[in-house]
This record gives structure tokens, C-alpha cells and sequence, in this order.
């Protein structure tokens, strides 16, 4: 390669690095959590699925999905523990509503995949989301993981933050990570 | 453009059409639907997300992903009606379940983002996929949409796959498609 012709491949590099810092529109607040610093990766909604779930404590729930970038997705498939550096897991919360626009059509099947008289649940108002962030050198004293909890796109605080780890700790076989990739 | 460089462009193109119709590893049945032949696009799984969902019948229950095509999704975040021809929106669902292992956690967290004692839920069997792909002239006689409900791989019946449409003649003034987007 010509010395001009690497340099023009550098700065592309450094462009495209810039580029994908950029914050994602509707987040304003680039502050990153306390004790990690983990900002939210822009575009992060659009990133795969690697699955979905739901807490739920009477009649309150959330729905939650859970996303990976490319190289958490790839260990995910790979079965590959620890997570390498560079993975990104993020669980995205809403509330868990009724739908009485589909539970109208429901009543008028009997059957709906062999299940009988189904009522219907959908995403109502999100909530937060939550980040891992693996870097094992930088993020050595919580198990190689960087952690934060978004709401409003603003971080919490750091007493909120410092409930992370250790909730994330029983979970250590697996590399501190709760979510299993749904097939 | 030279007449060269066009040729070339336009091999490539067709060439990457031929490679997205290679079925997906998994999916041995290259069938369509009855009625409509809708086969199932490659790769889906890793599309963006639309939104998640649940349907309840007392104990049993699905959790349910929605993904869409490039198109679909763009439409979507549009709020575009009717889709656009080449649209596809695809459900994905598991039988829910329970997770002691996620419920051992939250024991020991008496709140979790607003939630009282709250129990996990994840994914467990993977059900069956219905899918909806537009094509206002192919399919005009049920509303521009194809349909297809695929099992382990396979296509539901002619009988099964006749159910479709009705089902969604209900959300005509969203297009016949009853998934929102999740912001």
C-alpha cells in the first residue's frame, strides 16, 4: 500500500470510529454511569435480538428485550464463555400492557397455537434499559463487565449503579450474564 | 458508467438476490404456504426488532418477537400505511417459562425497577412462525399480504393457512397488521 494510500484507510478508520460514537437521536444526555462511564450505543434498538422476557409482580410486568452487538451475538451462538472484550449485551424494558384491540379478535378464534381463549400483551411505556459492557482489563473488578441503567437517557445514580455487580454476580458460570439466547 | 462496469453492477445485484433466496441452515423444508407460497426468508432471525408480545390462556402462555424487513421497518418508524410492496413482518414464538434461576436472583432484591417481588420469565420451546409479505398485485385478494405459518420447519395446511387472512381482516385500517412498533 502506498504511504498516501494507507492514510487515507486511517482516517476513514478514525471517521468511522467518530461516527459511531455519535449519539443516538433522542438520547441528549451523553453522560455516561457513574463508576463505568458505559454510555448508550447508538443504534443499539436496531442491534439483533438475543431474546425476550418478562418480570412480572402481580398485575404489574414489564416485557424486556434483550439485544447483542455482533460480537456478543457471536459468542452467544458460539456458546463461547467468557464474553469476549468488545461485547455489548443491552435489556430494554417496557411495561407489559393489555391490548383490547387484539384481545377482540382473539375472542373470535377459539384456538390460537393450542392455546385456549388467549388474551393479548404488548409493549406500553418504556421504562429503561440496561448495558453490560465487557472489557476485561478496564472493567477487572466487576468481572470484566461495565455496567449501566438508563432511564430517560440519563444514567442512574451511583448507589443505584453499585447494585449491578452484585446482582449480576450469582450468575458468574455464565459469565455474570442472565439472558440465554432464545433460538 | 461504462457498459462494463454496468454489467458488472448488475451481475453482482442479481447475485445477491440468488444468495438472500439460499434457505436458512435449520430450515430443511423449502415449501410455501398453501394458498400463497410464502417461503421463509433466510436470516430472519437476525432482522430488527419490531416489537415483543405475549398471549396468555390462564397457565400457558407465548412470548412472541416481531421482526421486520428493512422495508417493513422503515415503514414502520414512518408510520407509512399501507406498507409497501416487498414488506415482510414475521412472528416468532416460544412457549414461556418460568426461570428459577433468574427467580433465585430477584429474591434477593426486594425492587426491581419499580416491581414488588418480582418472578423472571424467558423463553422456552421454540412454537411455530407466521409470516405476512406484501405484494399488492400477487396478493390483492386478501388485502396485498401472503401468509404463512410454519412448524418445525414445516408449512401449516391449506385449512390452517385459510384462517390467516380472516384473523387480520380486523386491523384493515392498519393494513391488516396488528404489531405496533416498541419504541
Amino acid at each position: 500500500m502506498t504511504r498516501i494510500a494507507f492514510l487515507v484507510v486511517a482516517v476513514a478508520a478514525v471517521a468511522g470510529v467518530v461516527a459511531s460514537l455519535t449519539p443516538r437521536s433522542g438520547y441528549t444526555d451523553e453522560q455516561g454511569s457513574p463508576i463505568y462511564g458505559v454510555t448508550i450505543p447508538p443504534g443499539y434498538r436496531d442491534w439483533k435480538l438475543i431474546a425476550v422476557s418478562e418480570i412480572a409482580a402481580g398485575d404489574k410486568s414489564q416485557l424486556r428485550a434483550e439485544f447483542g452487538n455482533d460480537i456478543a451475538i457471536k459468542a452467544f451462538l458460539e456458546g463461547k464463555l467468557p464474553f469476549p472484550d468488545g461485547s455489548i449485551v443491552i435489556a430494554h424494558h417496557w411495561m407489559k400492557e393489555s391490548s383490547p384491540e387484539n384481545d377482540k379478535v382473539l375472542a373470535m378464534v377459539p384456538m390460537v397455537a393450542g392455546l385456549d381463549s388467549p388474551k393479548s400483551f404488548v409493549p406500553g411505556s418504556f421504562v429503561n434499559m440496561q448495558i453490560m459492557v465487557k472489557d476485561s482489563k478496564k472493567y477487572a473488578a466487576s468481572g470484566g463487565w461495565g455496567f449501566a441503567d438508563f432511564k430517560d437517557g440519563k444514567p442512574g445514580d451511583e448507589a443505584l449503579t453499585k447494585t449491578c455487580f452484585p446482582c449480576h454476580e450469582p450468575a458468574k458460570a455464565h459469565d455474570y450474564v442472565y439472558t440465554r439466547y432464545a433460538p
